[in-house]
C-alpha cells in the first residue's frame, strides 16, 4: 500500500482571513496564512474593481474549487468525524483510485484549503475553515 | 465596429437563491433562476457531503469564476455606473481585444452570473447578485 507523496506546501498568497480563530492548521502554515498580502488579495469582488494581481490570486483559489471531485472532497472531509480524513477513507466513497484522490488533495493543500498532517504511514487532511470563509466574504456584497 | 454575438442562454441548473429580491435580470432568466433544481444544487458545502450532481453544478459555477479576466469583469461591471456595462466600456481597462472580452462575458452569462441586454447595436451586461450570494452561502459554514 502506498502513501501519497508529501505535497509541496506552496501556499498561495491568498490564504487569508484567519479572523475566525478556527484555523486548525499547523503553525507553519498558519504563519503563512497571516501574510500581509492576505488583506490585499481578499478585497471583496463587488466593492470596487480588483487589480490584476488580486484577480490572479483569487482565480487560483476558485480554480482549486472548480472541480466536482475536489468539491466532494471538501464536503466529505468537513463532515468527517473529527473534521479530518485519511486518503484511505476517501477513495471508496468517490470510486476513484488513491493516486487520483491524492492528486486532488495535493491541489487543495496547495491552495490552502486543506492542511495535511502525516501520522505514521498515513496523511490526514483537514479543512482550513478560514480559507472558505475568505472566499465566501469575497463574493458577498458586504465583503 | 462589430458587436459580440448573442450568446446562447444556456443557464446552468445551479442558478439559485433568488431570495434577496435583488435580481436584476430579465423575466426569462429570472424564471430559470427559480428552477426547483436550485435548492438541490446549492446545498452548503460544509453541512453534509454533497452529491456528485451537486458537485458538478457547483464546479461549473466556480469554473466560471476561476479566471482572472472574468473576476475583473465581475468586479468592474458591479462597480460600473448603473451596475451595468457595455462590452465597449470594458476592453480598454483590461487591455484585451473585444472578441476576447466577449468570450469571457459569454461564459459569465452562461453561468448565470451576468445578464445580457441588447439595446441598439450594443449589449449591456449586468451582475445577477443572487448568483454570487448563492456561491457565498455555499462556502459559508452556516450555509
Amino acid at each position: 500500500m502506498t502513501v501519497d507523496a508529501h505535497p509541496a506546501r506552496e501556499i498561495d498568497s491568498c490564504q487569508c482571513l484567519p479572523h475566525t480563530g478556527r484555523v486548525t492548521t499547523s503553525p507553519t502554515v498558519q504563519d503563512r496564512l497571516l501574510l500581509p498580502l492576505a488583506e490585499e488579495c481578499c478585497t471583496p469582488l463587488l466593492r470596487q474593481p480588483i487589480t490584476a494581481r488580486q484577480a490572479a490570486d483569487l482565480a487560483r483559489m476558485f480554480k482549486a474549487l472548480a472541480d466536482p471531485t475536489r468539491l466532494r472532497l471538501v464536503s466529505m472531509v468537513a463532515a468527517h468525524e473529527g473534521g479530518e480524513a485519511c486518503v484511505c477513507e476517501l477513495t471508496e466513497p468517490l470510486g476513484l483510485t488513491q493516486p487520483t484522490i491524492s492528486h486532488h488533495l495535493k491541489i487543495l493543500v496547495g491552495a490552502g484549503i486543506f492542511t495535511r498532517d502525516k501520522r505514521g504511514v498515513w496523511a490526514y487532511y483537514a479543512l482550513v475553515p478560514a480559507a472558505l470563509d475568505s472566499l465566501s466574504a469575497v463574493l458577498s456584497p458586504a465583503g
